[in-house]
C-alpha cells in the first residue's frame, strides 16, 4: 500500500511547529500497520527535525545556537536580496532536514517517548509551507 | 516484503559504535535481495552517521570538532537538568541524523567500501539505546 | 515496484554538481508514478543537499560558510593523511547528507519550485563518485 497527501502549515515567522498530531492522524487514515511515513518539505529556507517534545527551553536554546553559529546580516554572505535572514535560513536548512523517514509499527509511527516531529521555520516573516506525506508499508 | 525488528545498544557513554555487522546480519535474515534497511534511532540525544570505517582517528576528530562546535556548559544554554551535556546532545543530534536508508543489492546493504553505520553516543554517561529497522524489498 | 542504478559522476574538485536531470531522467524510466527516489552516495568525504536552485550565490556563500567552520588544515585534526582537506571532507559529510528520499507524484520527483539535488565534492582534487538511486512505488 501507498498513499501520498500534503499537509499545508501557515508559520508566524521563525520557530518551530510541532507536526506530530497532523503526522499520527494522517498514519492512521492511511490504514498501514507496519511500514514507513516519508515526511518531505518542499522549500530549501525551512526544515524538518526529531527533536525532544518535553521541555520548551530545548527549542529556544537550538533557536540561539543556530543564530550565534549562522548570525542573520552575517558579512559573509553575497545572497542577500530578500533580507539578512535569506542566506542563514539556506544554511540552517542545509544543517538539519528536508527528508525524514519514520517506521510505522501497529498503525502508529513509532516514535521514542521524547520524540517529536518539527517544522523549523527559518524565515522571519511568516510563510505558508508545503509538506508532503508518503506513506508505505502493509 | 516488510519486515521490521529493534536492536538494542548499550553505550558506555559518549563515543561511536559500529552497527553495521548488526545491520548486515539482519539484512540477510530478511531474505529481501534489492531494497532499502531504513535505521531509526528512537532517541534525541544520540544518533546516526555514515562514515569513514578505516582509521580510528577520524573519530577522534569529529569528537573533538563537535566538542569545540558544541561546548559542554556553553552559557548559551538554559535547557541543563541532566547537566552540562544534556542541551548539546540534543544539538548534536540535530545536525546528524536520527535516520537513515541504506540500499540493499544482492541481499545485502551496499556500502562504499570505507562506509560504516555508527550510532553516536552524546550523552557521557552509559545509556541503553533502541535502533529500528525496517527493511523493504523484494 | 522497485528499480535499482548507480549513477557516476566525475567530479573536479571542491564543488557544486546538480543531479537532478539525471535522476528525473530515471525516475521517468522507472515507470513508477507514486512512490519515493532513494539517493545514496557511496563515499564519505562528499555528500548530498536538496539546496536552491537559482542564483549561484547560494552554492557561494554555502562554500563559504563551511571554509570558515571546518577550515582546511585545522589543527584540531590528526586525520590528515591525504591532505590539509581530508578530515574537513568527512566533517561536511556527517554536518550534511549521505542519503535522501524525495517523493514521487505523477511520474517525476516533486521537488519544491526553487529545489535542487546536488552532489558537494568536499575534496579539492578531482574524484569519481558513485550514487545508487532506488526507486521504488506503484
Amino acid at each position: 500500500m501507498i498513499s501520498q497527501q500534503d499537509i499545508g502549515i501557515s508559520t508566524s515567522g521563525r520557530g518551530t511547529y510541532d507536526l506530530s498530531n497532523d503526522i499520527q492522524r494522517a498514519v492512521a487514515a492511511s490504514g498501514v500497520s507496519t511500514g514507513i511515513c516519508h515526511i518531505f518539505i518542499r522549500h530549501t529556507s525551512a526544515s524538518l527535525m526529531l527533536c525532544e517534545n518535553a521541555d520548551p527551553s530545548v527549542m529556544i536554546d537550538l533557536e540561539a545556537f543556530m543564530q550565534r553559529l549562522i548570525p542573520d546580516g552575517d558579512p559573509i554572505f553575497t545572497h542577500t536580496a530578500e533580507g539578512p535572514d535569506d542566506m542563514p535560513a539556506h544554511v540552517r536548512s542545509i544543517l538539519t532536514q528536508s527528508d525524514l523517514n519514520v517506521p510505522i509499527t501497529n498503525g502508529r509511527c513509532s516514535l521514542g517517548t521524547w520524540q517529536g516531529i518539527y517544522l523549523w521555520e527559518h524565515r522571519l516573516a511568516p510563510h505558508r509551507r508545503i509538506v508532503t506525506l508518503t506513506i508505505t508499508g502493509e
